[in-house]
């Protein structure tokens, strides 16, 4: 059974009345309630916790990470970040929400700035799917409608995706890549552009959806673990050259 | 007229006389001397240098950077490398030889470990061309055979190139993605395989060609610079929701 | 339960002792048993059947399609290739083995020759997993050692892999693509370089786990069905305009 | 220098009084006017002249060919259509434009049906650009507005872009991948959304641009042309098998 751990910054739901309201156990309760319900064995973790609940033995019992960030990226600590990249390296899914485009598990494995536009307008956002073959559309029309919704828009500072699923369009003129598939080492990442702290989107069955089919399809396979450094040959070769400054 | 830099760590060839007879004024001057000869305008930088041959003026005059490193990588400055990766997210060329696979401006670039499998064995090495329609397999052959090379083998743990353009063939057994084209920001990037301090491969005219080709491809054009950050809409829409904690 | 048909030539089997011998019930009894007990319900089908095995019907009843044909491409007819190509475009998924990839439906679907380089040496192939995370690497070591093979080298004129799986290294000195994934429409597409109808490579059970997990992977999900022609607009626009030649 | 084909079906123009007034001497003369003064060698073929234009001895004279059809894609006689073809995979490069999606040439290379939805209601378009330094977005703005345009929405059935240049929003709620790179044989191929029969949108000096652009980045160089077929070992291996069908 996959195991899941949900993350969350989880302070503006304690801070703001706003949120609150939308969200009154933190944006991490209603995911890991929507996974939990999908099949998954759910736990959360948040920032403010010991080792931001990211502990060694938490991520032992975690096939798919998913990840919600937004004012206090940098308060993650980076030996923590270097625990998560590298268990994406060895296999660990990680799922990216939203404004977890600038967190520091997603920058560092990207490679880059990942900058982008935003506007915060209550304006409609149409997700279109332009891989309907894709596991991650299963059970997905060819859009999804969300009325009122933060825009993002591009330039994107993304590498190009390994598989683009869906792309946004916006009310006042942008589109955006908002779902996006990337190989990292052993592991898979999948970017969902949609849910914002002020509105309702978590609770929107086909984002729900779209969360779940990217935590099966992140989940990790048995394959091999690559040995890296200095290797026999398979052939009988000659190997005697000195010629080393090793 | 494209400007070139050519980076080198430059301590083998000073350090070591089997280097010193291979590379008497260093691979840098090896590599720079094609180049000039392909057209280019170029200049070196080296690691002992002030800022290691990297200030702003030099890299204001750089379109295309290639980087050869390999027992020094952690004497990088981490400013150093913030500032050639700053240069190639606004679209200056990189172009990464060989052992530079381990150097902090491409496994940042990459947000992988870039680790490999190596033996220093003198062998074969045979590089196939499997897109023959890239520019950088402009004036080559089906194959470039080298003599004697060290042997990288796969799994190079790097993401999926964009495009790939070379994959070698090793006489003990293994297989390589040997020339990996990838676009991270506004900056395009070229992995090359080939290379090694004790054996002549920068005196190979094919290797020269590829590298010549990579420089062309990976020299910047003029596209547009992308706006990040709020943005205002291009569609008139109601931009009166008050719903947000920033 | 994912329901497989296993398409064959089956006429070497038939025609030529050797290959008698390897196969006595033919290549597609030999696919069908290995994936019949990986848990999949199988079927076969063959050239020389009524509308060569491949009727509605049986296509109803089909999730993937493995292909192996060789000596006999240009006598499968048109409308059943029409028909096979319409179902991948539909969702089902495709399993190209070996010599198939001069097949109609293969070479119509990737819209290149896919011509290659081959030679029958009884050589070894090592095929080197590129990807260890992708699901067809499930259960898999780094490598896969034949000891007899035929080769089949570089350029393999096919577009670029959306993933790149495998690569082989041969014994006379070429690299080959041999496990390339493509979506096409709704459909996923695997293609599988080994097996050969003189060397018993579908016997070993490396190359059973690959072609298993490539079925695993090609099973379509319940994704949207696209509308295609004339929209009306998801937006309230002024749609007055009658500058038409339609 | 590079020398441009600019073909055109050339009907509508004849027998509509309203496309006739955007293009009096045919879309082709706008385009070629366009890339002539863009510094290439332009000549121009339409469907009705004998062998729709596109004798070999034209395509003899042609490292990219320009493709504008709509109705009459039909009547493209199949002989031309492999002629095209061929040429693009020994290197000619093709551009594709707007309901040229549509045609043989198209359909046949990228192997997938090339259906999306449309309509014509003079809407606002805006292409993004997504890779602002590909060659292709070359002195582009961040985006290309255009006030009257024919939308087309995705899901776009093609295979998914090497690299993806522009995605187009659309005032009536669509987006669509609208500048889309492939590689195929040692051809390049750019299909360019923009452009219809009824709206000026070739004489819109940013499209204008684009078009110039992509012709650059399709011209061939001089890559190797592959060698296919039965071929002797690179290294000095055993080849006395003589188990083989052929």
């Amino acid at each position: 059974m996959t195991q899941v751990t949900v993350w969350n910054e989880f302070r503006h739901e304690r801070q703001n009345d706003t949120v609150a309201a939308v969200y009154p156990d933190g944006i991490h309760s209603v995911i890991a309630d929507a996974l939990d319900e999908a099949g998954f064995e759910t736990q959360t973790a948040t920032l403010d916790e010991p080792e931001h609940g990211l502990t060694e033995a938490v991520l032992d019992d975690t096939d798919v990470l998913t990840w919600w960030g937004h004012a206090a990226h940098d308060e993650v600590r980076d030996e923590i970040v270097d625990r998560v990249c590298e268990r994406v390296r060895e296999g660990m899914g990680l799922i990216v929400l939203h404004s977890g485009h600038y967190s520091k598990p997603f920058t560092r494995l990207m490679g880059t700035s990942c900058s982008l536009k935003w506007r915060e307008a209550a304006e409609t956002e149409r997700l279109w799917v332009l891989e309907p073959g894709h596991p991650i559309a299963d059970g997905i029309d060819e859009h999804i409608e969300i009325d009122e919704a933060e825009m993002y828009g591009e330039r994107f500072d993304i590498p190009a995706p390994d598989t683009l699923v869906f792309t946004s369009w916006f009310e006042g003129g942008e589109v955006f890549r908002s779902g996006c598939c990337y190989r990292r080492g052993n592991g898979r990442i999948f970017y969902f552009r949609p849910g914002h702290e002020t509105y309702p989107i978590y609770h929107n069955e086909s984002i729900q959806r779209v969360v779940a089919n990217a935590v099966a399809w992140a989940a990790p396979d048995d394959g091999p673990t690559p040995t890296f450094g200095n290797a026999e040959p398979r052939e009988d070769i000659d190997t005697s050259d000195e010629r080393s400054v090793h």
